[in-house]
């Protein structure tokens, strides 16, 4: 008997006959003796069509006003959860994020959660009724309710999960886990049975998109247990820890992720002189553009060559601000690519395992593979290549890494 | 300057446009310098979509759940109209039942609202802010959200009106006030610019469905002046009143009340014995059957005719159950009639005015029009007539009284 969070997201949710489905699950959890409380997103497609609503209204919604719309998407499907699970003969009650009390700041669109009351959920426990919370949402001091930002069921998942000390908080997703690597890019790709929080920031923010970054990382903080499994099928899916022991007896590597996200921009024949770095990312900074990779060579003659990544979208927008830089720094000239790709292993066995990175290197040399930047951290390796080969990259690392699942 | 409660169904903001055109009337009336509190339904066709969600996953939903879910329709416009009214410059703030509050007993689905705290309100209006309430909703003392029942916006906006002791409630609809008789029936029927809270009752009850007669029962006991005006032109409506002296002056008949809603049911050679009325009366009662004439003629022989209606969808019904009683009490025979209208005339100034019956029976007479029932109030007489006799009555009596248009 344990007590377990279940959260499901929209498409999970996305009709009648998907309500029915995950009232199903829910009982063959209920009937094992398990304590459930369940957390759901809007139906998919609801807030999509909420915010065309408000758009039509006009160009700049109050977020306050957005926030007191949007959540409706979510208190929809609490409440045809609870019947579904009623008429399967369950005890069931749906409860908005005010009704909760979920208690957030006031960042309407982007609230941060502050506290949770958990005394009106375990009066419902006690007497074995199932809770149903609508993801997402909470309520500021004042009585406004606000909303947690995109994807922000999965926060409201785990904090309930670490407000309540639940044994577990499953999110159900239309993946069966995490994988080594996306399936679609390579077939062998295998399903984890674990995964530490760190390895899975990593997996997470270089386009693994299963789980929201910051409920992982509110998991990993409050040490919640997170498991990642499908809505639609059966299967242990993937536990996401902080089992640092047996990470010891894990492969060297964990996955690998990519993406193409990115753009590259270098400005060539820099004087190298202190406070050059400064100089040259301060401006682009300053017009709010992220910069990823960082790579600044030893100097040649008393000029160097700096390199750096930005998202692809902002490419045309920090090549004009790196030209100015260049005539101001008497640097030499700016050249940028937007056809790169970004490969990256990620495992915490690489930290006690030498030789990672010249096995990555020796891999992509031979399948004549440039390498034009490197950056690494404890438990990644990333590299960046020519756009056209990264699946290739991604197939060879994969086999070499002994990632592959064993053909059948 | 005035504080004024404006009401908004919910084809009056049935899509954005329409949203928008209420911001721009509300916004005319704020720039009078009057306090605004605006309460909305929700878009027309929301409720039903979410009740028909409902109905997808269980026959039987709970209430409470039921509630917790269509309680989202007027969620969203209250948010969308605070965002077209920011739009132009006006400040706004959207508040639902609960943060109002809105407080009502537990009867969900049909919850009676039992108080109104105005803080909340009073300070939003003392900063010059619109406030716009979720109509038809409210929150129980365990925080439950809670719904008046369909049409339950009316019902809102008038306690509203109550609780902030407002100069008028504005009911905008998509009539522009009340007429003399439904002109659909009549052509020549006429706007009236004043009725009395009894009149409008009675042309309520008996088919006039411009408003919800539990609000102007509300309004009349609270003495809130109500005016039901459009929410597509413009023009003054029809103001609801208190304001007996008037009434003195006012035709005999303000409106004629009609509707084939009913059924006839007869019990024929009753013994004439006493608590015989409770007998046939009591097992009607009992299957929830509610009824609204009854005719009992003087006994010829000592037996007796008992005759009274239904609602038409409950003829089937009641008819067996009947057939048992007359049994029991050794009744001659059961008769019915489903084809069956009911004509009504309407006004307080009949009170102080012979002869309206007679000139009533005269008109149909004149008409060859048999007159099947009869039921009198103070200020309303009733006739039932063969249904297809229904429009040729209700336009003869709408000229012998006076009430038709001045041709033009």
């Amino acid at each position: 008997m344990a007590l377990i969070v279940q959260k499901y997201g929209g498409t999970s949710v996305g009709s009648p006959e998907r309500i029915q489905a995950v009232a199903e699950r829910v009982e063959r959890w209920h009937q094992q003796g398990h304590d459930i409380v369940v957390v759901v997103s809007a139906m998919s497609g609801e807030t999509n069509r909420l915010l065309a609503l408000a758009k039509a209204i006009t160009d700049e919604p109050d977020p306050r006003e957005l926030d007191q719309m949007v959540s409706t998407g979510e208190q929809v499907t609490i409440a045809l959860l609870a019947m579904a699970l009623q008429k399967r003969g369950l005890g069931a009650k749906s409860m908005t994020g005010a009704q909760v009390a979920i208690r957030t700041d006031s960042a309407f669109t982007k609230a941060r959660i502050e506290a949770i009351d958990d005394t009106a959920m375990r009066a419902e426990l006690a007497k074995r009724n199932v809770i149903i919370v609508a993801g997402f949402q909470g309520i500021d001091a004042q009585g406004n309710i606000t909303t947690l930002g995109r994807g922000g069921s999965d926060t409201t998942g785990v904090a309930l999960a670490a407000a309540l000390k639940a044994d577990e908080c499953q999110i159900y997703t239309d993946v069966d886990g995490v994988y080594t690597t996306d399936p679609r890019v390579v077939p062998q790709a295998r399903r984890l049975d674990k995964i530490t929080f760190e390895e899975m920031l990593e997996m997470a923010s270089l386009g693994s998109k299963v789980l929201q970054i910051r409920s992982v990382e509110f998991a990993g903080k409050y040490q919640v247990p997170l498991r990642v499994l499908s809505s639609f099928g059966e299967g242990e899916g993937t536990l996401i820890t902080t089992d640092s022991e047996e990470a010891m007896e894990q492969p060297v590597i964990s996955g690998i992720a990519f993406n193409r996200d990115e753009a590259k921009l270098t400005i060539r024949g820099v004087p190298d002189t202190p406070g050059i770095a400064y100089r040259i990312l301060g401006p682009i900074g300053n017009a709010n553009i992220e910069i990823d990779m960082i790579v600044q060579n030893i100097s040649a003659d008393n000029t160097t060559d700096f390199t750096f990544t930005v998202h692809r979208n902002e490419f045309r927008k920090a090549l004009p601000i790196l030209e100015n830089i260049a005539k101001e720094i008497g640097a030499r000239e700016v050249v940028g690519d937007d056809k790169i790709a970004k490969v990256s292993l990620v495992g915490v066995g690489m930290r006690s395992h030498a030789g990672v990175a010249s096995q990555m290197f020796g891999t992509l040399a031979k399948e004549n593979i440039n390498i034009q930047m490197i950056s690494t951290s404890e438990i990644k390796i990333s590299v960046v290549v020519e756009e056209k080969y990264m699946e290739l990259a991604v197939r060879a690392l994969h086999t070499a890494f002994g990632l592959d699942a064993p053909s059948v």
